[in-house]
């Protein structure tokens, strides 16, 4: 059964947010990806985020653009924690997708991550340490992962100077 | 019967919407006035959006700040016109504000103002123009509205130095 | 007879702002399209815009990049209501165009939509959409534009990962 | 046990911190706060952080002004969920101190929140909705503040007019 | 005879924009001060304009805040050379206003000074070394009043530090 | 002899800075480009500025980007008019350019162009505007230059809608 | 003799500029202060760049504001390592003045602090590691002041809730 | 024996931060270039940073992007000068890169160059710079490189004119 749901607000967000899902399946945790719009089908909306946590979700991963509204409205309709990721505007470079997700007011929070495909992924792997928060194999996972990443960085470091 | 509707996120931003108020008030435009939160009374926003055309409103004016998301949630619930006011932010002045509400996704529209008290009483300049478009004693009031402004800013223009 | 005129400050914004112009067409609205310059021909913008209201007109959108002074000019010279579509600048994506639209000063008011083709889209939908306010077909045709464009939305909703 | 630490670089950062206190406090949630500086007291950084989980610690809020790598620093150390509050800083309104904390790199997450006081408070909040995910008794005292969150805005709501 | 004109959208302007008065004075160049409103006196800002050359000004002066409209429609109603003050703005510190002002298209252009009364003061001087150019009277007031400033910082330049 | 001086940071910025030069040779006023570093050839600096009121000229241009401290650098050393282009740079778009040019202090000013070849032009052209107070001759190809630009907008705005 | 230079571009910049000074103080650094305006004394700042090596300067700090141009001119004439502090100015919160100083070209560096005193004193405590590069009695006094400063962090971190 | 370190968050920076190391080369200045990330291996920093001095190392030289903590953490553990590089970001160009390594607190402080490869390259000569406070060979190296790039400015000035 699916513990993270993925929402975004278009299918051209799914470039951006299937990071997201890589990094859940690498770790994984089951999840289930959908497109809700919250300007062009808000209802679905509603019914998506009311429903959600019955539906046995435990995270929520909204991706959006530009005046950024889908994990804010999804925030305003469930108890369950809401992560945001600001998706890479064509005109902004995603500033307005940022400020639009991160400044809710008080009582209503949207846990932001970066800008664009990194904080796509980062809202992937943030989800799995919350699921990790009780689930002692997704936290094994994790920890693996960053061990690896570690060792990756630092196979990774050969610096040569070109030619001049 | 109102006309326009003035819905905002909180009370507190009542002392900024309210020159919307005063401007239709002065221009002959009914008006209801109407707290509603996208984030803390989400439903109330879906009730109030989806029955504001059968309750005879012809423009809706949406105020928010920060994380604004109100205006454009109401449009995505309605086929009417919905001007949108970027209350003062705290800490980023209304620029987060003015982007979470102007930069609309294609297909659900908000007409923005500018940020503050400005703006709010240009949104209920641009709401009686709207109704002012049929209305021709509307429309009269606005020309007349105009042209004593105009008189103002010719009546106040004594620009003296100071003694040095 | 042409309700709504889309003005803008060169040919070349016109990629651009015939975004306005589909919309309207797809909605059954008329209008007339022309270039008129702030800077370049301010005489004929100070003569279009004074003209508008008789010659039918109910609604102007105009469209301009960075020192954008157009549809705050237009606003100045009559009392229809005006709608502005910030043009993308070639140096800052816009921004510049946006500020100067949507910050008029309290008095002269410009309904502002987003920067580029989704806001100059969004300018003629919502130019309908004050037609449609006292225009029952036209009312229609946006309640059935935006069922279609829900549709749109869950029908293209297919999300596959890629192999990895 | 406390579940959830809240950590700060500087006394200073507690009137905006102590927000995320008072919401876990009312959400009956346990929490232990203390002053760690990323670049004034590094190595208790990196030893409180790599302790945290051992310590029972299931959530980490980390509040920072300026350049503030409080909050990364700490999500590099530990595999539990980081959830990091941009404190308004004195220069740059919080701006510097969200990018600060928000554009994270690929692999290592902070689930960022709003500047100041509303991210602070709506960090407590997260961390509790974090919790509530396995912990009903936390889940309903969520959904009560939420209830009689949407109660007081309702309640109001009042909203007169000035004479003028 | 006045050869400097300055123009600005409202009496509120006068305490930032009679910087550039005091200096002209203090250069021995006769000026105008007026309040013009592109906004809310569009057509004597035409009138104005068209007719400056012709009432033998050889410079003009142009500042407003916001969508600041005023300097760039002078500028594109004469041939005289024509400077912009973005005054600072309550919302947006004047970034808006320096926008407006500065980003002129190709082909009617405004010298743009700094935000507020530095940039005020500095338009009244650049208006003064244009007179300069061909009076030499004024010239060489100019090149006294450098000398004398460069005189005043040198002299100011005691730097104590507060006993601790 | 050259009345108008057009100095720049490096040869890199001659495509933009040549739109100067183009548009003076067009309106017929001579003009002498040179390559002068602030920074690279700071004595040079000092010399050219120093000397160019003696060397007839009337009015200089500086282009520069990024920390662009040419213009202000030659505004120090001379009581002749200095105009600034912003050159666009290739991390922040010129922004950084036009604040660190337009941010005079009080008592050297620099008239500030937009960013970029629009700018550049328009240094060329408001140049001319000043040789043009006093010399007929270049206010009557001012006057054609502006009538001309206004009938090539007007000569080219048809605006065909694309077949669908 | 003093090894560090502080000059700044007006007296009004003492007060950000003399926290350079205290701690250069306190590690026992000798340090020069002066006001040398590159606006309105830039041949003082050329013969005071041009001779600081020969003085014995070894370091040499600017602080300066908006179009801040000091400390990058000061590094256009001379081959010693100089810091700049963007201080804060009155419109842009010292974005200006940030820019201005460290968006330096290749060729001729300026290592840039934090806007206002914090970078101020940053300079002095950067001035002064790198004078303990070489001088082992400074480096010594830095780590000391370190030392002390992670000291008072940790005494100074009882965190109180207000009773509510 | 090296003498200034090179860092960098991954291999990725290479390709900008080899501009520092070019000029170091050029200088005659022994430099160590190693991949060390702030936050995929955090406790390699640590160390690094801790052990820089005893290695002989007298600058470093940090260069990250977006949420850019290696600079501030490393001098967080070091008592020697460090500069900081902002790497161009691919969302915001490198503005949250800047602001994330100069706004250093007050009592670590991280030297601050230009976004990107100009930044890299004046990082190298800062550095070399601070070496050469006490080592002529290095001062002697730099004044040779500065009068040959003032002479290669100088010799690439040829400005010539499209034909039109």
């Amino acid at each position: 059964m699916a513990e993270v749901a993925i929402v975004m607000g278009s299918q051209s967000d799914w470039p951006t947010m299937q990071k997201a899902a890589l990094i859940l399946k690498e770790l994984g945790v089951e999840f289930h990806a959908q497109v809700v719009s919250a300007h062009r089908t808000p209802n679905l909306l509603t019914e998506f985020a009311e429903s959600a946590a019955d539906k046995g979700f435990k995270v929520i991963i909204g991706g959006a653009g530009g005046a950024a509204h889908l994990p804010g409205m999804i925030a305003a309709h469930t108890h369950l924690p809401v992560l945001g990721v600001p998706v890479r505007s064509s005109q902004l470079s995603g500033l307005d997708s940022l400020l639009s997700i991160v400044q809710m007011p008080k009582g209503v929070a949207v846990g932001t991550l970066a800008i664009g495909e990194a904080g796509a992924a980062n809202a992937g792997l943030l989800a799995a340490q919350i699921i990790g928060t009780t689930n002692p194999d997704v936290a094994q996972k994790i920890i693996e992962f960053r061990t690896k990443q570690t060792e990756t960085v630092l196979a990774n470091s050969t610096l040569e100077l070109p030619e001049v």
